[in-house]
């Protein structure tokens, strides 16, 4: 493993993004979002998607030169188009404008059309908290799930994530995909000719798939069966459908460089929890975090990403070698 | 079975709930929400809750002349106090005064504070999209599940409800709650004296329950494990926390008529889909629609509980005689 510091990461991330098509606009946004992922122990959304990532601009799947259009359409709304370009700075543009909106409203909404992967969602809606507001994040992938009942995959695993500001600590943050398992957890098991267990994956008539190669041929199954394939219908309406952006279905991959931009959307809630709770919001937070770590072997949804954080503050972030000699043959 | 018309039903709950210390501003919202709970093939939360509601008021646990307060803090929120009455007011209170509020954003949060059962809470939302916003609900309920790694009951099992009009047909309602198995279930188990399946309830120490009796006193599993768990938080922490009323492990029962008000809280979010989408969101809507049902053995959820509602239109509804022999018995 190769030990970088973040300043030496996000420097290398730059430069490579930028030797592909990727203006100097974009760049930063997206090594910060990659770099965070590092920091925080989720290698998979991470700088380990550069090559994906870079592959996609150069391919012009992904315009690496777009830039967000904002618009205010009504009281409480933001829409932000990405333009077929990358997520990260379509969310950091509707990031910047709300922070100007929020004492316009105690609650407002950001739409992200036309977007791509949004990499750690969780990190979005935990910027959100950090200005003291509670914040809900969705967004949808590409086809991955089928509905209930049915065997062709219509929708993505499709995340939520949540964040809840804290007086005291950092904020609650929750973030999960709608998937039982991670699409990448099959490929791992593929790559070491492992087999899954029953229940993560069925093939087209719906049939259980323990053979990880074919598994990756089907479709996943969602968390908690049928309660679980409902929400990620309604993720796949507030996201796609209320941006106006491609359903799984019709969304291209996030990882090849062919076809058209995935063009799949984000939708993010944010709020002002002090009027709503008539000034108990903060009290009342630590009251039912108090109760929980009360419990030995709980703890509070993003604390472990926390953690490694901070132990990225005196450590360096390890990155496999093989991948960093790879991004500096892309500087050649 | 007897056989009432809905006008017969609503009359006879009417009646029986004004016969009970509750308020003939108030009789008519209850009756109306457990009458739609009972047409919709809901009878868990139709007028079989009338004895033990109607005990709670008589025992002055849940005040039957409660008036919801409504207040406007800032533009967006609605807080409604239910003022330990019941819920079905508050929400009729905050949905009348969202109305009137619609054109002024095209997204608002309604806390509904110091209240009890929300029956079914897809009604609630449902009620939303037929004004043509897409709705989020939430409430909080009396502790059954414990935090992640723990084994103490702190939350409850906390729905979660999404409405999505639609161009044509009814709206698309989601609404589940969030433990993989309705306590209800396991008391009819134990009622028969049947075993029920591992992974519905585990016992203080964490160990998985078969016999039923036993589970009752255990705690219920969320749905999709760890991440079903997190999902559970967040609508605690949405319910209770951003309401400023009681987390489900201070919460009394909805059942029983003793000690205080469960003080539970709800929180919807509704917002108009036409501004966010530029205008795109119905056609995408009917789109993903015809996708789903082009699957054979899919559905939109909601249909059945549409197809209940149609038959109601031509057919009674089918009651217990022994519950209307009781709810009569209640008149003398």
């Amino acid at each position: 493993m190769a030990k970088l510091t973040p300043v030496e990461l996000r420097l290398l991330a730059v430069r490579v993004l930028e030797k592909s098509n990727i203006s100097s606009d974009n760049s930063g946004s997206i090594a910060d979002a990659l770099l965070a992922a590092d920091i925080d122990g989720i290698p998979s959304h991470g700088v380990s998607r550069l090559p994906s990532y870079c592959d996609q601009a150069l391919s012009g799947k992904v315009n690496g030169f777009a830039n967000p259009v904002i618009t205010f359409p009504e009281a409480g709304a933001i829409r932000v188009d990405a333009k077929s370009g990358f997520a990260y700075p379509a969310i950091d543009a509707g990031f910047d404008a709300i922070k100007n909106k929020l004492n316009e409203s105690s609650i407002s909404g950001i739409t992200i059309a036309n977007s791509h992967h949004a990499g750690v969602i969780g990190h979005h809606v935990e910027r959100l908290a950090n200005l003291g507001q509670v914040a809900l994040g969705f967004s949808n992938s590409p086809a991955a799930i089928a509905p209930w009942g049915g065997h062709r995959a219509l929708f993505g695993t499709n995340p939520i994530a949540f964040a809840c500001p804290r007086k005291s600590g950092p904020p609650i943050v929750i973030d999960l995909s709608l998937s039982k398992i991670a699409r990448g957890r099959i490929k791992l098991a593929a790559e070491k000719g492992e087999k899954i267990p029953l229940g993560w994956a069925v093939d087209a008539s719906g049939k259980g798939i323990q053979n990880a190669e074919e598994a990756l041929l089907g479709t996943l199954l969602p968390m908690g069966g049928s309660k679980g394939a409902a929400l990620v219908l309604m993720v796949e309406l507030l996201s796609a459908g209320l941006t106006g952006s491609n359903f799984g279905f019709e969304a291209s991959s996030f990882f090849s460089s062919e076809g058209p931009a995935p063009n799949i959307g984000q939708f993010f809630i944010t709020l002002n929890p002090i009027p709503f709770s008539n000034d108990m919001f903060f009290s009342r937070v630590e009251q039912i975090c108090d109760e929980i770590k009360s419990q030995d072997g709980t703890r509070l949804p993003g604390e472990r990403r926390f953690l490694e954080r901070e132990k990225c503050k005196i450590n360096k972030i390890e990155i496999p070698t093989k991948l960093i000699n790879h991004l500096e043959q892309r500087l050649i």
